[in-house]
């Protein structure tokens, strides 16, 4: 029952009816037609499927081992598996040829990595925070730190990590105290890193960790932080492996899941200091830095999403097969699947829809990313950047939030086998609940979307996203089959519009705003995500019907219709709720005193 | 960090200021005392703070292990736990004194319930199911059988289980094949029971397992059915234990949590059968199980509230603790706790005020529950009983649901030490899973409350019960301070009428009622548990605004109308979008094709 299907179907569905492939006519990407991305998604479905998927229950069960030499074994199978992810080339798939990489629309890429997280989170952590590497590099490195480092990267031979978090430095990084002493043409870093996702492993050849740490003579604050590059093993001018670097793995941690991707503490320094080199600018770590957690927290909501599919094949496969009870005497009575029972299809269907939806909007994301990087206008590239800067927040965050609900939904479904943890349907809450934490929190991502992002334009970026919402309003409206769907979307719509009012108004109070933008931030981001999401399945339900109106009668499409009337008159409804929670003010949170 | 308190004050307020003590003047319970009462709350407090709080996290760890002789050890200091809260009278205390009990009502012991199960959720299992044994066997158990395994099971030195679920039959309990041999004066029981509660352990003599069983002759289906008291140690006719039954514990659960709790498969009957004896009439032992079942229910929401509990006390201390970031300039900008920062606070305040209100709502069914036995007049008796009958399938799933998001949000207060099983966060996340699915998945529970309890008298109980809902609501409008939670209130009392229309007028429709009615329920439940905490919370603030009016001081009733006002104006929108759910009707979900 634990197996994972690359839901290739539903992938091709947004990518080709819903997003039209549009990536794919930008400029640079002449060669990568629909067949090629058609036959890349059926090959790296082969790869979550038949090699990735079937290590994500053993791996959760074994977990990864920490030995007293601060080494770190990865879960059996791992690394064999990260070697064909590598051999494959699935690395570079959206790097640029330039770098060494396939030079395939982030589009694509982002569907390859849901595939890839269904089947298995831990793994496909690793990966992830190798591309967050390459990104830092690409954009900020010299160009003798490019050459030494990023080939191996963009290969896969060397992984990357991201180093940011100190005990008493989470959430505010400006807190950051790991030191970096200049010494000829390289630094030394000594201080301690926690939450160091597959800081150290057995599953490559070096590991690039990319290292937040101040100068002695730095600023108190976020303009003291700079960022480094501090080598596992150093590499030798002809590009061999040298010595260890004074980087060791003090710890591993228990967690909740993802139990075969190593969270790590990283003690530098303990022997005389790390030797680190400088990676763009002195003082700008935390920028550079930033440019590259955009795009990773595009990634983390593609990886909730990949784990609700998950969720979603798993409850569906056990629905079916369950049988327990009887239909109702109107629909003959007889014994029948759990499937048939119309409570339960409430949950399947309310998996489903939600994961259709939140697809959507991650891969509508994507190909505006895409623009944003490859449209020939300026003006264009510009918009397409602030869309995506105004839907980051919201997939990372709402997609996350979602996926640890999916994936409770699936357990329950299973009923008491879903709280014995050899069904598998446990681990994927396990896995889920990171997802919400890492990456900056859910609440630091709805204050980026409710402050900076919205703040900074005066809302004009979403208001032009809306202005496309307001347009399958009217599109739905227009086919009487679905006029109940726009005018669902429609009052979403408005909802969202006269929140964005308020969090605008309140936000730029000069004496209560950052206390309104605080108290917002979470409702405002969860309501822009609901509507944002029924909008898609608009856009959805738009294509189906029209597939359907031609003449097919693929049970696909009907099924679409279905997630569509869901996602906007049963599930909206919930966050359209989130209006009357800012309409009701910042008082009842400013006047709490916890104690 | 990780420690647990009782929250006597919270207790208090409620049994004192909400109900005003009525259970107290009840027949029967004369020598109940308010000094009584508090002397008892203060003593399980101790029990539960001293003694079986600081086994939580280590009995998670150790878990409870099964050897290959078939026994069961559970965790470290959980029989001496055990064994501390029987000699201290606490198993006895909600039971008759005709039965060797306190004596105390049901108010006074769910409020004990809820500090064990705060303290230790895995432990409380233990007697929650004893409990059940004692309501089985004392409604339907014969004379002899009463005198020789009453005492023991109400001093607590027996424990009790319940035997319903085979590996075929789970929600659908008509497919109960575990068959029961006439012999003599006792029947030979043979057959597989999974799930099996403290099914087999190492803190009480003896264990008495109460078995749902067929006849060899027995019917198809429901009636086929019989109810049996299977002991694992016989008992001679002395009182003394004799052979070891019949019964052995093939295997425990690897589960998602509760891991001291041993959830056992038994086998009976692998040499010859297992003695047995008939409890109550043959052929009805579905029934007399559910006699019990609906008080266990009641238990389960309790034990949700525990679990809520603890995650609020585990999330404050941290917020509290933790420093991160700075205030907005506005109030001073200097370093803070995350607990200054509004957006920690809403999760707080949600966390918090949602426990007060299913606390309230839980206990307020409690008395409904001692009027039910011992109010003076028939009439009381029943319509008590009535509303007693509507109220527990809410608070079994709208309590274990809430439970299972407030323990996820207090994950999130915690970020990444979260995550770390270390911190304790991630296991009341793990435990309080459970709840949703046993005693009756809460699917179950939405089915019982909108079919059944509903229907049999066309919305009667709930009806009266809303029409106090009104009162409420008219005390909060003439309180100028408190008007705008009568008008939240009152908005949602008008939803959940509306929806209860819907709900019975197509539940009784001759051709779609069934799926009408599974359709409809999880919302409907959903929706009547909102507004039913509101009621509680607006109850809340009149007592809270009172107090203040009268003089208090206290900052526990400003965080009380705190609560209450979170609750109404910021929680009760998101469930009165249910009523949107239901209205969006039935084709949706039985039209979608499950494949």
């Amino acid at each position: 029952m634990n197996v994972y299907a690359a839901p290739i179907r539903d992938l091709r569905f947004v990518l080709e009816e819903l997003l039209a492939h549009r990536s794919l006519s930008l400029p640079g990407f002449e060669e990568a037609t629909p067949d090629l991305v058609e036959a890349v998604l059926e090959e790296a479905a082969k790869l979550a499927g038949d090699v990735w998927g079937p290590l994500n229950a053993s791996g959760d069960h074994q977990g990864a081992k920490r030995h007293t030499d601060g080494s770190v074994t990865t879960p059996e199978g791992f690394a064999a598996a990260y070697q064909a992810y590598v051999e494959g080339g699935w690395n570079g798939i959206g790097v640029s040829e330039a770098l060494g990489g396939q030079n395939l629309p982030e589009v694509v890429a982002s569907a390859v990595q849901e595939m890839l997280h269904g089947a298995n989170m831990a793994l496909g952590l690793c990966p992830m925070l190798t591309a967050g590497a390459i990104e830092a590099l690409a954009h900020h490195g010299s160009d003798d730190l490019k050459a030494t480092y990023l080939p191996k990267l963009v290969e896969g031979t060397w992984t990357g990590t991201m180093n940011l978090t100190e005990s008493q430095a989470g959430s505010d990084l400006s807190q950051v105290r790991t030191r970096a002493i200049p010494e000829k043409d390289h630094y030394r870093i000594s201080g301690q890193k926690i939450y160091i996702t597959w800081g150290e492993h057995d599953a490559a050849e070096n590991i690039i960790h990319l290292v937040l740490a101040r100068k002695p003579d730095a600023p108190e604050g976020n303009k003291g932080i700079s960022l480094f590059l501090v080598p596992k093993f150093l590499v030798n001018e002809d590009g061999s492996l040298g010595e260890h670097n004074d980087v060791t793995c003090a710890s591993i941690e228990h967690k909740l899941g993802i139990h075969g991707s190593p969270t790590c503490t990283l003690s530098f320094g303990e022997n005389g200091g790390a030797i680190g080199y400088l990676v763009g600018e002195e003082g700008r770590g935390l920028n550079h830095m930033f440019t590259m957690m955009n795009e990773a927290r595009h990634k983390v909501g593609i990886q909730g999403i990949g784990v609700a599919e998950r969720a979603c094949q798993h409850a569906f496969a056990y629905a079916l097969e369950r049988r327990q009870g009887r239909a109702p005497k109107t629909r003959g009575g007889a014994e029948c699947s759990i499937s048939d029972h119309l409570d339960v299809r409430r949950m399947l269907l309310s998996m489903r829809a939600r994961t259709d939806a939140l697809r959507a909007l991650a891969l509508y994301c994507a190909a505006e990313l895409d623009a944003a990087r490859h449209a020939e206008s300026s003006d264009v590239r510009q918009a397409a950047q602030a869309r995506a800067d105004i839907l980051i927040p919201i997939i990372k965050s709402f997609s996350t939030d979602q996926a640890v609900d999916i994936a409770s939904m699936g357990i329950q479904v299973h009923g008491g086998m879903g709280y014995v943890e050899e069904t598998g349907a446990a681990q994927l809450l396990r896995d889920a609940r990171i997802a919400p934490i890492y990456e900056g929190t859910n609440g630091i991502q709805a204050l980026d979307l409710a402050g900076r992002k919205l703040q900074r334009d005066n809302g004009e970026a979403l208001t032009a996203l809306l202005s496309d919402v307001a347009v399958t309003v009217k599109q739905l409206n227009a086919d009487p089959n679905l006029a109940s769907l726009g005018s669902g979307l429609a009052t979403g719509l408005e909802d969202l519009k006269a929140a964005q009012a308020i969090v605008l108004e309140q936000g730029t109070d000069p004496d209560k705003g950052a206390d309104a933008v605080q108290a917002y931030a979470t409702p405002f981001l969860n309501l822009a995500g609901h509507v944002l999401c029924a909008w898609q399945m608009g856009q959805a339900a738009l294509s189906a019907q029209a597939a359907l109106n031609n003449g097919s009668n693929d049970p696909f499409y009907t099924s679409k219709l279905r997630s569509a009337e869901f996602a906007i008159t049963q599930w909206l409804p919930v966050g359209r709720a989130q209006r009357a929670v800012i309409e009701a003010g910042t008082q009842c949170l400013s006047k709490f005193e916890v104690y």
